[in-house]
């Protein structure tokens, strides 16, 4: 019994991370496709959000079935329940990636601001690094990774903060740049979620270590 | 056994329905807070949040226990899983109201547009009807009113999309108004995700009555 537990359990974090990486793919087309108004690559950004959606909704019912039939105690079974939940937070990374693509498909070449678009590049590789360093914390079962990652997140957010700034003020000296600096606005703030919910990630790599429930976002500072 | 766990079982709804009715006066508080430039209000607001926090994460760790301790099967397992499910989505709401407080703050009696505030005012009330109808499908066990919560959403998001244009073109008009318009944009943005989350604990009841995990938001249209 324990040895098909077992089996099952070792199928299920494999495409836990399998979910993960593709995640990250997801997140990286989607700022390039925004970056380079390319609205090809980014419906094929939208498509593939579904895929990941179906993904994510099949693992959550093989774990909870996994549950059901086998009645997983202790360690075990915080182990099911970390996959579960985690893959509803990779799930909901991915939707704000379709929600970049999605502003690519909006926007229409309208006045860029190159310097705003490199940074947003750069916020862009911020996140997936932490989504890397998630799903290592994960395989590892390493909890000083995972704590490590609302250090990482911070910085996101004062990326975030400037960036911000930057864009209102270019809206303020040039109304043309307005339809464009929304745009940004919205980029950045989703961006700026996918941290957060990678953060969400890390508090059950930590459950699943110790059985608590931790919250490791530090409070932001009113930005 | 089973006396004890439906006892617990009892307690836990109790307590997810408290949480919820006190994410949704959150969500008056804050949007009030904004509306009426009253950072006193939206202080309590963010204070308040830190205890929503720690009584979602005394649900679910209750919630874990139980079926650790128990291990409940087939319904009563679902009533779990969705309890603890959706008062984490019940948390997340609980923070885009506590953001909308931390904007409160940020803004410092710049330029209003009364008629955005008011349509604001509008937005707010309809993700709490939203909230409202879906504890009392939780409360009643009832999927085609926890299914209905969609069509409400659909129409939170045409308000978002209608309120997302009236708010670019005042920007584009008037300089002086940008660092408002910018915060109307943040609120509106979060009343939206606010939606967004509603249907997500829509999902968990339809969960706990059927045992499939069901997708129920529609695709947004590019807007």
């Amino acid at each position: 019994m324990h040895a098909i537990f077992l089996e099952e359990l070792e199928k299920l974090n494999k495409r836990f991370i399998d979910l993960g990486l593709q995640v990250s793919e997801q997140i990286y087309l989607a700022t390039k496709s925004f970056i380079d108004h390319d609205r090809d690559l980014a419906k094929q950004v939208i498509e593939t959000d579904q895929k990941i959606n179906d993904r994510q909704i099949a693992i959550v019912e093989e774990s909870l079935k996994l549950i059901a039939l086998q009645q997983p105690v202790a360690t075990d079974f915080r182990k099911i329940i970390a996959i579960s939940n985690a893959s509803t937070d990779l799930e909901r990374l991915s939707d704000h990636a379709e929600s970049i693509a999605r502003e690519t498909i909006r926007v229409k070449g309208e006045q860029r601001i190159i310097q705003i678009e490199t940074e947003i590049e750069a916020m862009a590789l911020q996140v997936r690094r932490m989504l890397e360093q998630v799903l290592e914390a994960y395989l590892r079962g390493d909890q000083d990774l995972a704590r490590d990652i609302a250090r990482l997140d911070t910085e996101v957010d004062r990326r975030h903060h400037q960036l911000y700034n930057l864009i209102v003020g270019a809206m303020k000296r040039d109304a043309k740049t307005v339809t464009a600096d929304t745009s940004y606005l919205t980029v950045i703030r989703l961006l700026e979620r996918i941290g957060d919910h990678i953060i969400n990630v890390a508090e059950w790599v930590i459950y699943r270590e110790t059985g608590k429930i931790t919250e490791l976002a530090f409070k932001e500072d009113n930005k």
